[in-house]
């Protein structure tokens, strides 16, 4: 599929009714999820804070992982490795495993399962339908939230002009993207980061505030080589933040393209900005001329380590 | 103080016995720090698991934080807002809050206070005082492990030749250092980041195996610029990781400079590469001729954020 008409299916996914059934006196939750999957997990984990929880991005998961646990096991191809060995491992420990996929081995593992309705997405295109089961089941997401995001992902599918814009300021210089976030758009920094990596395939980086003013900041005054670098900073609805933001830029000198959230729910304005950052990758990629949905070495790699010989240095 | 004889002091910080009780029937644990001080907290988070740990790095405190959360407050100067902000909540919610700091504001806020012996650090040069407590308290660290890490860390200070050579090559080329980390090195990679954004003062990044072999792969294979960054892989003893870690390089045609870490236990593993990181960042800066310990732009953002007005722009 083409990617613009991938993009233009993201509202689409809003409709997406999969939920689960949430267990009776469940202490904490785990959501195990990588790459493309796992960012949805890192924006529930971002905006859902009545439970504690954990996530888990390798083979190995927490020790306090036990029947009182919600255990999410999040992957849209259902066989991402390194989630089927955590789903594994929770299961041993009688943790009830929720497993969401639209097809793959995932599907047999959990006490719970949720069918992605489309298996033929780029992975990081079907953040919403990842996204939407969570916010169904924790109920976090109201029809009112629902219709104002799709109003503003249709507004960006209409007229990405402004995303666009960036793509070509980064193309001129061939600039690396640095993304500076803030709650509850952490995890939409690092979205963004991780399609710039994908999509026109360049190196990129993300960081929020205000835990960057404790380390970047002295970097941004006197590093050499900043002219390389694109910063692209979210606004914040909180003072203390936008406040930073912008000491930040004039102490440091620094050029902070400033992106604005539309919106006025917590989910709409997130999606929105996650929106921005697929059109704006999407177009660097044109601008490139690189192909935004070949993937072909995160599979080669996959190819490769089931022969770990070959694949080795000697 | 010299820097490197606040590196030297690092090994006598294993010596620290301050402690706290942990409560009775907590079911959670939220570790509250930024900058130098929250990169305890990050080591703990990784490598403590009977618990959910959460991290808190701004002003607000999880829905979930209640009468059965150990909330731990890390500052070293005990005056950072931020971590202020926190513990005052998380007292409202009638959380056991312990509190660490060496002196300042926190000292009273909390249930149980650990006092740092000394005062006249930089905060990033007391990692081990901040992360001891944690250790004593939890019985992470016996006297075997804190042995062999206070050999390793002499080892480094006696010879951190091997630390230097990277230092140089860096910059040869006025390159960006890039950081891969993996479990249980995660928190390691990004104290890194932030050792050469406060030390040579210079932009740098970091990620973690395997969690970037479903995004960065691609860039790795087709950024601009690569040439640009000095990527730097810390070693692990699970084999799946390495083979991640040499077919990633192999595939996409980098040349990762693969940092071993020594010793035999977790420990001594962590804080062997902390160090290492540490000698690597001094020299860096005496290379460019730059006071590693100034960190005047972190401190005047702070001023200037009291007097929001002036900082703001019109």
């Amino acid at each position: 599929m083409e990617f613009l008409e991938e993009l233009r299916l993201m509202k689409e996914q809003l409709k997406f009714e999969g939920r689960f059934r949430l267990p009776k006196n469940f202490s904490n939750v785990v959501l195990s999820g990588l790459g493309g999957s796992g960012i949805s997990a890192r924006i529930f984990q971002e905006i859902y804070s009545k439970k504690p929880v954990s996530l888990v991005e390798g083979y190995e998961i927490p020790d306090f992982v036990s029947p009182s646990t919600l255990f999410i096991s999040m992957s849209y191809s259902g066989n991402t490795e390194e989630v089927l060995a955590a789903a594994k491992a929770a299961k041993k420990r009688k943790a009830h495993v929720v497993t969401i996929s639209s097809h793959g081995l995932l599907e047999g593992y959990g006490d719970q399962h949720v069918k992605i309705p489309r298996p033929d997405l780029q992975p990081r295109s079907s953040l919403v339908y990842l996204l939407m089961p969570l916010l169904n089941s924790f109920g976090l997401a109201g029809p009112k939230e629902i219709r104002e995001s799709y109003g503003l992902l249709s507004g960006l599918d209409g007229n990405p002009e402004e995303c666009y814009r960036h793509a070509r300021s980064i193309a001129r210089s061939d600039a690396i993207p640095v993304i500076y976030g803030s709650f509850p758009f952490r995890a939409v920094a690092y979205r963004w980061k991780t399609q710039f990596n994908e999509n026109p395939k360049i190196l990129a980086y993300s960081s929020s505030f205000p835990e960057l003013n404790h380390n970047d900041t002295m970097a941004l005054a006197h590093t050499y080589k900043k002219n390389e670098f694109y910063f692209m900073v979210f606004a914040s609805r909180d003072k203390r933040i936008n406040d930073r933001i912008h000491v930040t830029e004039k102490l440091t000198r620094s050029k902070f393209n400033i992106i604005n959230p539309k919106g006025t729910s917590q989910l709409s304005r997130i999606l929105y900005l996650v929106h921005y950052g697929d059109y704006l990758s999407y177009k660097l990629s044109s601008i490139r001329g690189i192909n935004p949905t070949d993937v072909s070495y995160i599979e080669k790699l996959k190819t490769m380590l089931k022969k770990p010989k070959e694949g080795r240095k000697a």
